[in-house]
């Protein structure tokens, strides 16, 4: 594969959520890509373990579980809820066989108004959660969602605020995603992947471009590779001068991408990376 | 107006867009509403000093203009023409007689993906217009805007950046705008207050609420005061600990209040700031 530009490649499988996972698997395969990042919802759906079979029989990696968090709740009952269910997503991590679980921490509670609290709320959680993760071989990676979530979806919104959180415990239990999405904007992010790389807290590191005008509810707008604002070379320069040298992920939230056919998608996504943020050494020249 | 909670409440014009001017100055007075933020275009329209005229002989204090700035072009022609529709914003904010032009720094040209780059640009702008300005006795405030407009709108994101660009000159000539919209996600934005009341940078406070879901193009969502996620009596604070004494402004774009009736939706703002920001001291006990 090192003359494809993919050795790093993940697809995370929201990307081309249209494929089923016997789909996606089959499509890796042919398309010659080692790695992939799954969502519990479609594994779930096609059973933990049958899932955890199909991508080791495929040969693939899986880099992440997406997504664990929601740990904002006010309600003892809620919270409760939401302990048990990361905890599940822990222990599917584990049998998917990746160390990462991705955690988006969640909004503000209707009504409320208290970002500094909500973010001690996740703290909390992260005390009982963190623990439990270590004891199963998984680590936890905040991922600070860009500041347009903050009311609805994640009360953390920059590197600084994750890596705060994430260093009151071990970096073993606890660390950062980086998405290019999400910072790309924010001047401070490269000193923070710096700190987060000096930790050993850079768990996961994920791609997605800036395209405008975004759509309504600005959850599904996230451009795919090269079609938007980010230089992903220059975020993929900071994470491996921080001591980054995991897979790197293509997360799309993206109506358009998932309209098409997915298997001509994944082939396009694959592409992309290969000519936006794909290794140099992995395409001689002539190639 | 001791009494109604409304002696530093600003109505900015285009909360109301739909009101003409003199509507607008005649719902002023009718509702004890003594100042206004005005938007370059509705002025042009109506004739800057028949504008000056109108607000000067109804009594009201103009708090700001809206809004100059747009400096981030890369072409010499585009960035001269810029530099001079941005003199006659000053010329026309010295003939309405306020003492504060609004700058919205402008986003990445078509293609260009190096936001450090055009952040330089606006301060090579701001070289020649701070000067400008202040021999004709206006203040340029630098409004941050939320991430979420960094690609296409605005590439200061931050209070923090905007200080930043802001002290490489004189207060009297470059401050900020503080817009609650704009900065509430962010945990570094009350000490940047403080910072920058210290240097006698808070040219101009305004507030908008943060409501969900956000529309299509995210331009017209601001929600109405105490609708949202937004804790306007902390914000209040930080700015009051800073030193600023001035007016606060009221600024919503939002397609749902444009909609409705312009004198109405004023009322219903002034009620709503003196509900969520006004002074207890203009609201003696038992009124």
């Amino acid at each position: 594969m090192s003359d494809t530009g993919l050795t790093r490649f993940s697809i995370n499988q929201m990307t081309v959520k249209q494929l089923s996972l016997p789909e996606l698997t089959a499509a890796c395969r042919e398309l010659g890509i080692g790695n992939v990042g799954l969502w519990r919802e479609p594994v779930q759906a096609y059973g933990v373990e049958a899932a955890a079979k199909l991508v080791r029989d495929a040969g693939l990696t899986v880099t992440t579980l997406c997504r664990g968090g929601f740990l904002t709740a006010l309600d003892p009952g809620e919270r409760a809820r939401a302990l048990a269910d990361n905890r599940r997503a822990v222990d599917e991590a584990a049998a998917l066989g990746t160390d990462t679980l991705v955690l988006v921490s969640g909004g503000l509670p209707a009504g409320d108004k208290d970002l500094r609290a909500a973010r001690e709320r996740i703290a909390d959680a992260l005390a009982e959660l963190g623990p439990y993760a270590e004891r199963h071989g998984v680590r936890l990676a905040i991922e600070p969602l860009h500041p347009m979530y903050a009311a609805d979806r994640c009360v953390v919104s920059t590197l600084a605020q994750a890596l705060d959180l994430a260093e009151r415990f071990p970096a073993q239990q606890v660390g950062v995603t980086v998405d290019t999405y999400h910072i790309w904007w924010d001047d401070r992010a490269p000193e923070q992947i710096a700190r987060a790389g000096a930790g050993g807290r850079i768990h996961t590191f994920q791609l997605a471009d800036w395209t405008t005008p975004l759509p309504e509810g600005v959850l599904n707008g996230r451009g795919q590779i090269g079609d938007g604002a980010i230089d992903m070379r220059e975020w993929k320069g900071y994470v491996e001068a921080a001591g980054y040298t995991g897979a790197i992920e293509v997360e799309l939230f993206n109506e358009g991408l998932w309209a098409r056919d997915g298997r001509e998608v994944l082939a396009e996504t694959a592409a992309r990376f290969a000519a936006h943020a794909g290794d140099a050494a992995d395409t001689p020249p002539g190639k």
